[in-house]
């Protein structure tokens, strides 16, 4: 056998191994959105530390004013290796709502769910199960040739799902330690079960939390009502106003920096099959709800949105209660391409929620973090053998898409370290990211650390 | 000293055991609201009950399918005195946000706040306080004439803050227990410090709780943002799109039945003083937030109105969640003038509703109760006695207001018992009902009591 086919079996015997230790990963819940599971982080961080340790990195996990970083180098694959860093995160995803797991999500299982057998457990596929894929093809690896084919630096972070507060200045302060030839992200998916994906554009984020503030305490509403500025109400009126009758948003300056998708690109995309009723219908619906005369690639793709994740006023406890409250706030995000710059669309979005207040009503804003879009090139030498490697281990070859959830790292490792980033996961559109039961497919996770094995000894060149 | 004077002395003298009473009472927290509180509403029911027995009634507590009722019968006046029947309910608001309590709600006390002495506590206004009056001028006339001037049933209610889903079957099954020449409804306020009020006009109201649902799960925002329905903007939409830009409200038929105030009633409020900025300045606002052109008293006394009294959709804990959540709801009430028909409004604002949905996307209702609004007469002999009655105790005459809050025992007693209501309280502006801080003025329990002697005394005739 070749060096490669001897990785890859050992791989396959190593399975039962390798899902124990994702297993007990997935048992932290290192939820890093919620204070009370600050100590559950730092367990993640240090658990993952240590495995690296025993797999010849040499691993630390690394204080930061947040959740930790966990950082691990493997320098033994000769001068003339590639370098290269592998990204992740241990933080998860809440719960909530709790009542609508059918398991515990922090008691991993394998089960059988529409004919496949899947790992279920909050954070299986975002993104402890995705990031293990990567160690374990290491470990199948090294066993079997002695040592890796690359350098490589390994950063695992425990903030990706609270909007990254310790990132930039960790990426800033740790430059020359991290710098490689290029990054590898392990936070997509695949196409479809057969498909490999390597998403070429990722959309940013801009997080906004907004409260209204009207009375300086809670009213009756029926002493009040008709008289007293309700906060929900105003809110409403505010969010309602984000979206003209297309679908199009109104903020001022909005889309400034985005630019229509190519046709050849959007041909291929079509190429690809699954219609937008394929995709509504898997999750109860059936018409896009954004912008008109888009399709649902494009939509999800190509195309700035805002959303409202949260919202929350007066009184939502069971019965009723005739209050007018005296504030009522959102959580806001905004999905940003091209060339949208988040900070101008921060100072923009304030703008327009100010312009549309009472003159005696006030509006306070928070921030939950901002990272602009990400293009990358269709035809980089780094790409091409990525899809190659990612070809030879799947039924059908892997194909260009885009990505619509944010990886804000991928812009950070381009503004602090100067590279550029492959992203290769092996995700499914069904694993219930962020939602109760959360899934990731055994065949991603033995695949994936198949796939990884391909990837690095192509990147080799061996 | 006449028998008035007499039983107004012993009201003084009483005054500390009247507050222990009182106090007991309040340290019940019988929130109907909230089913945890179950038992605490029954406790506070057998209190009242208990009590009533002492003081010569036959009181008994009747149980009902929600919270139970308290009813005790005096009849010792004698076949030619005036038979009145007496309302109150023993139940009161949630607490929430308890943070904002200066105190525990359930552990009143007497404190000087703004130069008065106040009572403070959950209840201590709405409605315990103000019920208590009237038991404690029974007890004093009681004490010194050794009868009660007229012929008395006391109702006491445990569900009056929660819509009270079993009042109308209780007033229809116990109707010849019931009857009385007409109620004396103790659930309203004061003009000011000085100055007793009588409600003439009552708004109504119409709860609806609404709920929309779009895909059958919550969805990560970056994979399905632009393309999946996003419940909370649908549900903001709509809410925006309940009153236009003169702040009516455009649910179709809305003002049916809703007259136009006449002028001489205007110009009799406009008497009253308190402009629209001191009203809004008490609660931190400076302008009118409803219908355009219209006073804070025509707008809280005599025009209907859409209020959100709750919102909740997504994710509204700390930190933050890119998810489009799977359904978003809020809770709305609607208080209703003149002959709006409630059964009616409820019909056209689901409608309103269903018609603004996607079609992929549907919304649930639920009912939290429905009552129209009552116009009382001006000048009926029974109004006429009680403000004689009311001036002789205060410093300044009693005045015809309208009231802003639903009062649906009202016209209750109308449809199931034919009766009129006297609508006579001793609350103030600043009470803080249904918020945090809620208290009673001490005056207003001390010359609460004294008014009830001289109103059942001078509706007796003696």
């Amino acid at each position: 056998m070749s060096q490669l086919e001897t990785a890859l079996s050992a791989a396959d015997e190593n399975l039962p191994s390798s899902l124990e230790t994702l297993f007990e990963l997935v048992k932290i819940p290192s939820i890093s959105t919620d204070p009370e599971y600050k100590d559950e982080c730092q367990r993640a961080g240090t658990y993952l530390s240590d495995y690296l340790n025993t797999l010849g990195f040499e691993a630390s996990v690394r204080p930061t004013s947040g959740h930790p970083m966990v950082v691990g180098h493997y320098n033994g694959a000769g001068e003339d290796a590639p370098h290269v860093l592998f990204y992740g995160h241990y933080d998860v995803q809440p719960v909530d709502p709790i009542e609508l797991w059918d398991d515990d999500p922090f008691d991993p299982k394998i089960q059988e769910r529409n004919g496949s057998k899947v790992i279920t457990g909050r954070g299986t596929s975002d993104d402890k199960g995705q990031l293990m894929t990567f160690v374990e093809a290491c470990r199948a690896y090294k066993e079997t040739a002695g040592k890796l084919p690359c350098n490589i630096v390994i950063l695992f972070e425990g903030e990706e799902e609270s909007g990254s507060p310790s990132l930039q200045p960790f990426l800033e302060s740790h430059k020359d330690e991290l710098k490689a030839d290029f990054a590898l992200v392990c936070d997509t998916g695949m196409w479809d079960k057969q498909t490999p994906a390597i998403p070429t554009s990722l959309r940013g984020l801009l997080g906004e939390e907004v409260t209204i503030h009207a009375a300086d305490r809670d009213l009756h509403s029926g002493l009040y009502g008709g008289s007293a500025a309700n906060p929900i109400t105003i809110l409403s009126r505010i969010i309602g106003d984000i979206h003209d009758a297309d679908g199009r948003i109104t903020i001022d300056g909005f889309y400034e920096g985005v630019e229509e998708t190519p046709d050849h690109i959007k041909e291929m995309w079509k190429g690809l099959g699954q219609s937008d009723q394929d995709f509504l219908g898997e999750i109860g619906l059936s018409e896009n709800f954004g912008e008109k005369g888009r399709s649902y690639k494009e939509l999800t793709w190509a195309r700035p949105t805002a959303e409202i994740n949260g919202i929350i006023g007066g009184y939502t406890d069971d019965g009723f209660k005739t209050v007018i409250p005296a504030e009522a706030s959102a959580k806001i995000s905004f999905r940003l391409v091209g060339k949208q710059d988040p900070d101008k669309l921060r100072v923009a979005f304030r703008k327009f929620v100010n312009d549309r207040l009472p003159s005696d009503c006030t509006a306070s804003f928070k921030e939950h973090g901002a990272s602009g879009g990400i293009q990358l090139s269709y035809d980089s030498p780094l790409i091409k053998k990525a899809m190659s490697a990612l070809s030879d281990e799947w039924p059908k070859p892997a194909v260009l898409v885009g990505g619509g959830g944010s990886i804000p790292i991928v812009g950070d490792f381009q503004t602090f370290l100067g590279m550029d980033s492959l992203l290769v996961g092996f995700g499914l559109a069904d694993d219930q990211l962020h939602s109760p039961n959360e899934k990731y497919e055994l065949n991603s996770f033995h695949k994936g650390i198949r796939s990884w094995i391909r990837i690095l000894h192509e990147l080799s060149g061996n």
